[in-house]
C-alpha cells in the first residue's frame, strides 16, 4: 500500500485510475468492484476497496474503508482538507459519511442509478440542511470505473449468481 | 454485555430502555450520549454506543457499531429479521447502513431536527426506490432518550465548549 505517496500528475484522474486499481483488488475476493483514494495536501492519506462479503460487514463499503482508515492515520475524525475519489457514486451511508468525516470535496466515477445519493436520488453532500457540504464532482472517468462492475455482474448473471449492491 | 440475553418483557420501551443505558455509556467517555441495541428473535444480539471521539473513527455512531457487531456475531452482513432500537434519530450514513444491512425495522426515541434521516430531513429507511426497506417506528420514549442529550450540551454550553453531532 503506497501510504502517503505524492499524488501523481493529472490531477482528478490520475487519482481515479488509483481508485480503479482498488476497485479490481475487491474483485478479486469476490466483492462488488468499488475502490477509493483519500487525498490530503496533495498526499494518499488512505485507499479503501469493499469488503462486505469477505468480511461480512455491511458497512464495508470502499468508502468507508478509505475513510476509517485516513481517519486512524490522522488521528481524528475530523477528515478537513480532504478529497475523496471513489469509482462509484456512494450510496447513502457513504456520502453520510463522507459529510460526518467533514470531506472537503468527492470525486466520483460511474453513476449508480439504483443507490446513489449524491445527485442521483440524493444529494446529500452537497444539502444545505446538514452541518458540513462536500463539493462534489461527477463522471470522472466514468466509463473505465463502470466497466469493471459491467463485467462483474455480466458474469454473475452469466454462472446464474444473480444479485445487485 | 448482555450478549444474546433474552428480550426483556415490555416491547419497544423495554428495549429502548436498554439503548438509554447505552447512551449513558457514551457519555462516559464523552461523546455524545447516543445508544442502539440490535435484537433478533427475541435476544439481543449486540449494543452499541458512540465512540466517534473515543476512537477519533467518524463512523463510529451507536447504530454502526451495533451493526458491525451484530454482523459479526451473526456471521453475515445481511441482518435479515433484525430490528434496530437508537435513542436519537439516525443521521444519513447510519440510516443508509440499516437499509444496507437488510434490517427489518427500527425504533427511535427522540428526534434529530438537524440531522434525521428517517422522517425529518429524508427518510432513507421507507424509500421505495432502494433495494430494501426498513419499517420505522418513532418517538418511543423520546422524552427520556433527549434528556441525556439535553443535558451534554448544556453542560458543554455552559463549560463554554459549545459543539454540535
Amino acid at each position: 500500500m503506497n501510504t502517503l505517496a505524492p499524488v501523481p500528475d493529472g490531477g482528478d484522474e490520475s487519482l481515479m485510475k488509483l481508485a480503479v486499481r482498488e476497485a479490481l483488488a475487491a474483485q478479486e475476493h469476490g466483492d462488488v468492484p468499488v475502490g477509493a483514494v483519500l487525498v490530503r495536501e496533495g498526499r494518499v492519506l488512505a485507499r479503501g476497496h469493499n469488503t462486505r462479503d469477505l468480511l461480512g460487514d455491511p458497512s464495508g463499503h470502499a468508502e468507508m474503508n478509505a475513510l476509517r482508515l485516513g481517519a486512524q492515520r490522522a488521528g481524528s475524525w475530523r477528515l478537513d482538507g480532504c478529497e475523496l475519489f471513489v469509482t462509484l457514486e456512494p450510496c447513502p451511508m457513504c456520502a453520510g459519511a463522507v459529510v460526518a468525516a467533514r470531506i472537503d470535496r468527492l470525486v466520483f466515477g460511474a453513476f449508480d442509478p439504483k443507490a446513489g445519493a449524491c445527485g442521483t436520488l440524493y444529494n446529500i453532500p452537497e444539502d444545505p440542511r446538514l452541518n458540513h457540504r462536500t463539493r462534489v464532482v461527477r463522471g470522472v472517468l466514468a466509463e473505465e470505473c463502470a466497466e469493471p462492475l459491467a463485467r462483474f455482474f455480466g458474469e454473475r448473471r452469466d454462472g446464474g449468481g444473480g444479485g445487485g449492491i
